[in-house]
């Protein structure tokens, strides 16, 4: 079974595990060490406010092994692109990477993204030197658009952040996939396993979660079964998912049987 | 994590698996057996009229070993009650388990199983000593009435078989879930181990999968995503889901931040 | 246009509307009068208990018009074939109709249908010469088996009743409308004009609305939108409405103009 | 009932129709001149490649009573915001209007709109004195910054044009609904009067419609259809529609009646 799980490369980096972790909620740092663990991620996301980078017990950085595991700082809580490209620099001057997940939502509560300023914002980071992976709209147009100025990646959402109401945009993010030339990893509002798993059967690349184990009953538990459902769709996709059909054929047409013997 | 995977009791039967495995569609008998081993079953669907009960070469039989695998006749094909119990008594004798998936459907195009004439043969057959799995549309008061009459479980169907349609019964499942006090074995329509996944975190006790396995290009790789999605899916509802919400405050408030700082 | 709203026939009478009204949960005798004036239904149902049979002042058939509007009493409550038998009885003598609407639910919470002691009770009261309507879960076999019995339509519900939820059951729906002999009313479930819309383009012969019109901010005003969307629906389906396709040519292929242009 | 189909207002001109028609892919002009009589439409796009300007009879033109009906040129096949700029003067000098369709989609296969072009050309074109009704994806964000860069709607689509899929971005457009201080109008994906009765029952101002009509086996019925569900989905909006609920209590409670004469 050696196709199993195939390695996920983004920009020269390659991944064994297609979950992506984000940092908030958690109730408490070793929750979120344990969920880290559990989940078998390979990336997180931090917010560069919640990061203390001046001591060495930072509660949130303290619970994250960087050897194996690639931070991704966030631009959270930009609301343009003057404020993102900021926030990128001081992120990659605290966190030593430049690795980013470019986040610019200047809508306090739905926190949609803005496409305009994150086309824009993603243009400059790039030319910086920057690594970029960008949340947007699961817009076609957009993600195309982004992939031409040299984002890493595109991170389309599968319904608004923090809602868990799952892949509401499935139908357009079927296309970005079929379009994309470059990995698409399914962002916000994946809510349970299930939602992760459609993501990769659907031929996504990953899928990002937060809300949905920070804030499960057991978030280690939960780490652990998303990390069981994204490795399962993975499989499924690359296994040949069969085709919906209006009605099938029995497969145990036993009625003949009967027949024959009602007829003696 | 002692929660993960709680064992599934049926009748006297204690199963670790909530993966349930039929067995027709099958390109080859090698696929099937390979199936069976990756899906980690420990229950598989058989028709009756398949089995070649007179040799020991059975080509189904003789990939399933029977002592960690409860064998599970269907009636598959029969169109009424009579044809049942008369199908019920032969895989009996041929097979030497009282054992039985209950299945009456009279409709020949979209299969769907007939309510009157399955709480007919249910009952007749507790009475004469099998163990009834009755296959079922999603309708809460036959399964409330099939409970009654001393069946083990209630298979009631996510969309009609064969179809890889998915949950479309799942506003009615969850009244059943809620009702029950047999398991409730989620049987036909699902098509991808993201159904699977679902119907597990909604709380079913476990699933049956047959075409959405036997059909896919690779059918082993499939068991095995299957078997991991069961699983995920059950540790997830175990784990305590979320709830869905029409927004969700910011994870990562970097706003103030950034203000504080352009304060400056 | 002469294809327009083409009438139904149930029984021997023939009916110009293919909107039957439910008349609980009104805020008021003449909000009721309103909805049903404004509805254009020539059916509505009413419950047996809250009928005065002894004075000409009774609040609800006080409302209605008999010459123009058929009675259908229902036998809501029933918890049992003999039950409904019996309310039938009552109710064919206190209103004068042989026409009845059957109704049978054990469950308390979900009201939803006893298949088994709906198909009993409706064999029984076709042979003492009622108009039989039965309610029952979107279950193709027991609409078949109803028809065979003798009733005089099939009425399978959308979504569990009073919960506004829809068509659910849109699937085996289709499977019904497609299957059936008799008229297929689509009833409990609907919660909006769309609802009854969609029901209608999917080939129902009509469709019965209480909950959504009788708690509506505006009842007569709800009552007239739903007449509207009842006949745009039917005329929808009689019209021959395209397929769903997954992308489309354009419809207006100005670049190759604007390329011309910018050849010159 | 004097609340019945408010009018609406758009720029400065006032619609008593929320219905507006496409005039692409009908079959003929008499087929498209009979669907806007009978849609009651007061507004419909035409795409200028489709006009042959310098004659009378035009057979797109010829068939449109513009005292009546307001036209809407649209940029369709515009890749970029250069050539719908160009298109614009070209339409507004030939049909003698400045109102303008803005669509720039550079996808031929989906025909998605692009959210940057699309912003800089409306931004272009309000100076240039249009009135400029944007086709855009339900992007939220993006319908702020057409409102505040002077758009006279937004036309957020409802699935990718010509594809008949109905209402995919539900969840989108409840925010843009609730958001947006300029009329919103759903356009593309618009497969049947249920769901023009949808879109309007959720709040938006009006609906385009164009595939769904004009290849419709009857065009002048299937606009007589829609007329209708958009007048009813608007009743409906203001008329005060339920909530959703998971159950309801019984409407008709039977049970303790038949309970007190079972108990003489």
């Amino acid at each position: 079974m050696k196709s199993l799980n195939q390695p996920l490369k983004i920009a020269d980096r390659v991944f064994q595990s297609r979950l992506l972790l984000g940092t908030g909620k958690f109730g408490s740092p070793e929750d979120m060490k344990a969920a880290i663990i559990q989940s078998g991620t390979e990336m997180v996301t931090v917010a560069l406010k919640r990061i203390d980078t001046e001591t060495e017990t930072d509660l949130i950085l303290g619970q994250i092994d960087r050897e194996k595991v690639q931070l991704l700082p966030n631009t959270s809580g930009a609301r343009n692109a003057k404020e993102a490209v900021f926030a990128a620099q001081l992120a990659r001057e605290a966190l030593e990477t430049n690795w980013l997940k470019l986040e610019i939502h200047p809508d306090p509560k739905y926190l949609m993204p803005d496409p305009i300023e994150t086309l824009k914002a993603a243009e400059e980071l790039v030319k910086m030197g920057f690594v970029i992976l960008p949340y947007i709209h699961a817009d076609p147009v957009l993600c195309k658009r982004l992939e031409e100025v040299g984002t890493a990646a595109v991170m389309p959402l599968g319904s608004p952040i923090g809602t868990n109401k799952g892949l509401k945009t499935d139908l357009f993010l079927e296309i970005i996939i079929e379009q994309s030339k470059v990995p698409v990893i399914v962002d916000a509002g994946i809510g349970s396993p299930s939602d992760a798993a459609k993501a990769m059967e659907m031929g996504a690349d990953a899928v990002l979660v937060n809300t949905a184990i920070a804030v499960a009953g057991n978030p280690e538990n939960m780490a652990r079964a998303f990390q069981m459902a994204v490795v399962s769709g993975r499989i499924a996709h690359e296994s040949g998912l069969g085709k919906q059909q209006d009605y099938a054929e029995a497969s145990s047409p036993l009625t003949g049987f009967l027949n024959e013997r009602e007829d003696e």
